[in-house]
């Protein structure tokens, strides 16, 4: 029997997904990433599921393309490559559900993006970042789309062009990362956020974060306008009255997704 | 008489407003979110103002809408609600003066996004900040699109889809408020912030704080060749000769607001 | 003869700006801002040089113009004077190759915005910084542009309107410079940095920063689209080749430029 390079479970509403390369330190070939974009998208589209976690098996969380792959394909085979190993920068964005990824050890390069373009990161003490292309003579460009959605002009350019790396607290510090945790206590903690999403009206988080993305591509005063929108239709749901009453009421709300 | 729910007091060319419903926290209601509007218009077309303060009576800031005002309206009426409760994000950018907000307490939902959306703010020590729609089944999508104009995406994403409260010291570390004193100090620090931009050109602080939010908005190049207008447009004025000429004739200047 | 205003040298693949005219703190008149825009463009297109540096002779980086420049001009001639002025704003980021900062004492005014439009920046730690037009009069709206790429919006307001100076510190708190160092290591670490960047592929290093600036100004997914076009061009180069091919045969590459 194959073994799988993803790994997909489910766990109290939480989707997780296990990066599941480890003897290659997680690298992205054409099934590794084939096997990712599909998981993201089937969990996207399981009821059951409200959130997702991107962990890895091994040392590391990923260390981005197998520079072998590059080699030896024509123009039009490197271009659907390259657009299938970019494939979760659009993904992730335009998932309903929020995605956290749960990092520890070397992710880097289209690794790095990978957490880059996740909604959220818990990362351990020992995590390092880098967008390293940089050191074999090509460019991490999808990794620094949702790089310089974090982080001002120049701590971009300096990461993209010098490719080095950072530790899990100047990212912690840039905003990269959400948190930090001891190494040993990484699954626990990113499990323990994930929970706490998945407590919440599902019909709010996913309007959030649609939300946050939309109204951070426009102008603001049309992005108000959009939100206004958006809230209205929130406000109608059968959810939202739950909650309202639920609070007003001093009890737990009870969340039917509708 | 009716107690006023927005007093407002001007002070030495500084206009000073207080959110006056302490004895609930200063959440929004309709006459409410009326008479902020309308105090916001009035000081910034007064000719005697040159900056305006928003401050609390109480001990916080505001916490937000009053939850029991989403209950019981026609889907036409939220809407207008929904605008009315929205009407200050687009105002204070549009202002011409600048707003500072003067913060103390908890500071969430719509109170947290009255601040994000005032121009400057300074916070006592003991303020707390937090997007807490989330946690009653609606989502802070108001105060996230100013939010989304100070923070990266994973800490704006954090913010709205957790709910979970920032300190003043975490709000200032992420650019969120400009400075945090000691919350005896609030009222003076706030106040000594605004009297040093009333001695200002108030032709220059205008032409200021407009093209800052102008130029955020649009590609870089474009919005080069408008600040090159709006700068050549200032320097015809009187005030900015004689800004150059005190400045060389090495004395105090006279601003004639034109 | 006549002394040189801005002085231009090259070593190693790097080509060095001095800004010369230390006896005024590099303030800004018209034939030194037209050679700067000279030096800048002959650079460029010299294919020895593969990194610019700007640094500065004296105490001070610069101070910004002079505010004499601006008296007694009709208003073509100030538009003019002004369109002089802003033109390294916009030659920076279109530059083909990257262009460090190198900064000590005041960095003021368009000295300011003179670093914020850098692509990177190392400072000594006694380096200011401020926006310090509103002081006479005027508001340094060329520099917010740049500003406004690499801070939150109340703290480009801050700067902005009150024209408070900041330490090289907290300017690198705030990612307006990429790195801190004692003073008389200046030279040294920004060459360091410099030389860094030099080694590596050219083509990579072009198409890095082009892609940078390119994708900040377009939304999220259509600038994915256009890296994946930048990146294809790239692996089709000979460099990208050729740094694959080291890297897995573990010996330095070569760079052909090509």
């Amino acid at each position: 029997m194959e073994k799988k390079l993803i790994l997909v479970d489910k766990q109290d509403m939480i989707g997780l997904i296990t990066l599941n390369r480890p003897e290659d330190m997680n690298t992205f070939n054409v099934p590794f990433a084939r096997a990712l974009n599909d998981a993201l998208r089937d969990l996207d589209k399981d009821d059951e599921v409200r959130v997702v976690v991107i962990q890895a098996a091994g040392k590391h969380f990923s260390t981005g393309i197998s520079l072998s792959e590059f080699q030896g394909k024509s123009p039009k085979e490197l271009r659907e490559f390259i657009n299938l190993m970019d494939e979760f920068y659009h993904t992730l964005p335009r998932m309903k559900k929020p995605v956290i990824a749960s990092v520890k050890g070397a992710a880097v390069a289209n690794g790095a993006g990978l957490v880059f373009a996740c909604d959220l990161a818990v990362a351990a003490e020992n995590a390092k970042f880098g967008t390293t292309a940089i050191n074999v003579g090509l460019i991490c460009l999808g990794p620094a789309v949702p790089l310089a959605r974090h982080v001002g002009r120049k701590k971009a350019l300096e990461m993209i062009l010098t490719g080095d790396i950072l530790s899990a607290a100047e990212a912690e510090r840039l905003g990269l990362i959400n948190k930090i945790v001891p190494p040993d206590e990484l699954e626990a903690k990113t499990m323990e956020l994930a929970a706490k999403l998945a407590q919440k009206s599902p019909l709010a988080v996913q309007t959030g974060k649609a939300g946050v993305y939309a109204m951070s591509e426009i102008p603001y005063h049309q992005a108000l306008d959009y939100m206004d929108e958006l809230f209205a239709s929130l406000c109608g749901t059968e959810d939202a009255l739950e909650g309202i009453n639920a609070f007003l009421e001093k009890r737990k709300p009870k969340w039917k997704n509708k």
